[in-house]
C-alpha cells in the first residue's frame, strides 16, 4: 500500500483495513519539497498499527518537476484541468514498481494506491487506464506473475484503487465514515515549518482541492494553514 | 539508455551510437553487491563521450534477492533455466520507470535497454513481451505519452532492445564488430576486490554465461578472474 501521508492515501489505508487486509505501508523519501509528508505517513501507519517502510530514492537527480527541482509551486491556479509543473515524470509508475517488488518479497497479491481521477490535477498516472496497464506489465515482469500465469491462475497481481472514481467530497465523506483522523494527514506541496509544525500554504493545487473537499462535504477542515490564509475557497 | 556496466549494456550503448543516437546513460546505485559495476558504467560512458547519471535507490530496503540481501549468490548452477535467487523483484520495471521519467525530462523518445531473452537467467523482465507491456503503460502514464496520443501521433515512447533475440555469442560478435572494449565491462555478481581491481568469481550465472559467450564466439575472454578460476566452461 502506497502511503504518501496525504488525505487520499490515509483514506485508502482505512479502506483496505475495513476490508480486513493486513497492510504493509510504503512511502518514498524521493527528494520531495514537502518531505514533511513522511512524518504524516509515519503517524498514520503507527496510528493504524501497520508495518511501514520508507524507501530512499533520489528523484532530484531526474528533476523536471516543481516538487523535485528549484521551480516554484504554482499558486491559486484556475481550472486545475491542465497538467501542472508539479507533475513528477513517471512518479506513480516508479512508486508502483517499487511497491510491486516489495509485494513480491512479502508474497502479497494486492497493491493499494489512493489515486483519484476526479478532483485531481490531471496527472496521467492517476487514471484507471494507467492502473490497468500497470497490472498487465506487473504480471509479465515478475517471477510470481509469470509463475501464476503458467499455472493458469490468471493475472496474479492486482492494483486496488478504491478512490479512483470518487470526488474529493466523497473521499472526505468516506474517510469520515471510516474514522480517519484527518489531523494526521498532510497534503500541501509547499508547506512552511513554523515551530516544528508544518503549516499548509492554502494556495497550491493540493491545498485548494483538499480545502474544497472539506468545505463541500460540510466537514470542518482541520488543516493548519500559515497565518493569514483564507480557509475556504 | 540503461547502462549497468555489464557486457550487454555496453553492446547496447554501442548499438545506439551506431544508429546515430545522442545517448544519455543512466545507472543505479541500488545497493547491489556488485556495486563495482558502476565504475565500469562510468568508464564506458566516458569512453563513449556520453552523459552519464547515477541514481541512488535503496533496493536493500526491499530485499528478496541474492544481489540486495545477505543471501549467497549461487555458483555453477546447472541448466540456468529456472529463475534464480539473483532475480531482483521488479528491477527492470523500476529501472525503466526511472529512465522513462528521465527521458520525459530530456524530451527523449527512445529508451534503450540491453535485455536479452536467449542466453540469460530466465528473468521475466528481460523478455520482449514485458518490454511491449512497459511501452504501453509508459505511454498512458506520462504527460508526453498522453499529449502525443491526444494529437493522434500514436504511441510516443519506444523501448529499443537491440539484443533481445540475440544469443550471447551473437552479442559478443556484435560488440566486437562495433568496437566495444570489453575490458571496460563488468558482469560478475560476486566480485572480489584485489588491490583495487574487481576480479570476477567465474562461477555465478553471469560469469558462466559471459565466459561461454566469449568461448563460443572464438573471442579471447578479457575478464580478470580471481586466481585459480578456470576461464572457460
Amino acid at each position: 500500500m502506497l502511503l504518501s501521508g496525504g488525505l487520499d492515501s490515509a483514506v485508502c489505508l482505512a479502506a483496505a483495513r475495513a476490508e480486513g487486509r493486513e497492510c504493509f505501508a510504503l512511502s518514498f523519501d524521493y527528494g520531495q519539497r514537502h518531505r514533511v509528508e513522511l512524518d504524516a505517513a509515519r503517524l498514520l501507519a503507527t496510528s493504524a498499527g501497520v508495518t511501514h517502510k520508507v524507501i530512499r530514492l533520489d528523484l532530484r537527480a531526474v528533476g523536471g518537476s516543481a516538487l523535485t527541482a528549484d521551480v516554484d509551486v504554482p499558486k491559486d491556479r484556475e481550472g486545475l484541468d491542465s497538467i501542472p509543473v508539479t507533475y513528477v515524470p513517471a512518479r506513480n509508475l516508479t512508486f508502483l514498481s517499487l511497491a510491486l517488488g516489495y509485494a513480491e518479497v512479502l508474497d502479497a497479491r494486492e497493491l493499494w494506491i489512493g489515486v483519484n481521477a476526479v478532483d485531481y490535477s490531471g496527472y496521467p498516472d492517476c487514471r484507471a487506464e494507467f492502473v490497468r496497464a500497470f497490472e498487465h506489465v506487473a504480471n509479465l515482469g515478475t517471477r510470481l506473475g509469470v509463475e501464476h500465469m503458467a499455472k493458469g491462475d490468471g493475472p496474479w497481481f492486482q492494483v486496488r484503487t478504491p478512490l479512483v472514481t470518487l470526488s474529493k467530497v466523497e473521499i472526505v465523506r468516506l474517510g469520515t465514515s471510516l474514522g480517519v483522523d484527518f489531523t494526521l494527514t498532510h497534503s500541501c506541496y509547499d508547506p512552511q515549518i513554523v515551530n516544528g509544525s508544518a503549516l499548509a500554504c492554502g494556495h497550491c493545487d493540493s491545498c485548494l482541492i483538499r480545502a474544497r473537499g472539506f468545505a463541500d462535504a460540510g466537514v470542518p477542515d482541520p488543516t493548519r494553514y500559515v497565518a493569514g490564509v483564507k480557509r475556504s475557497t
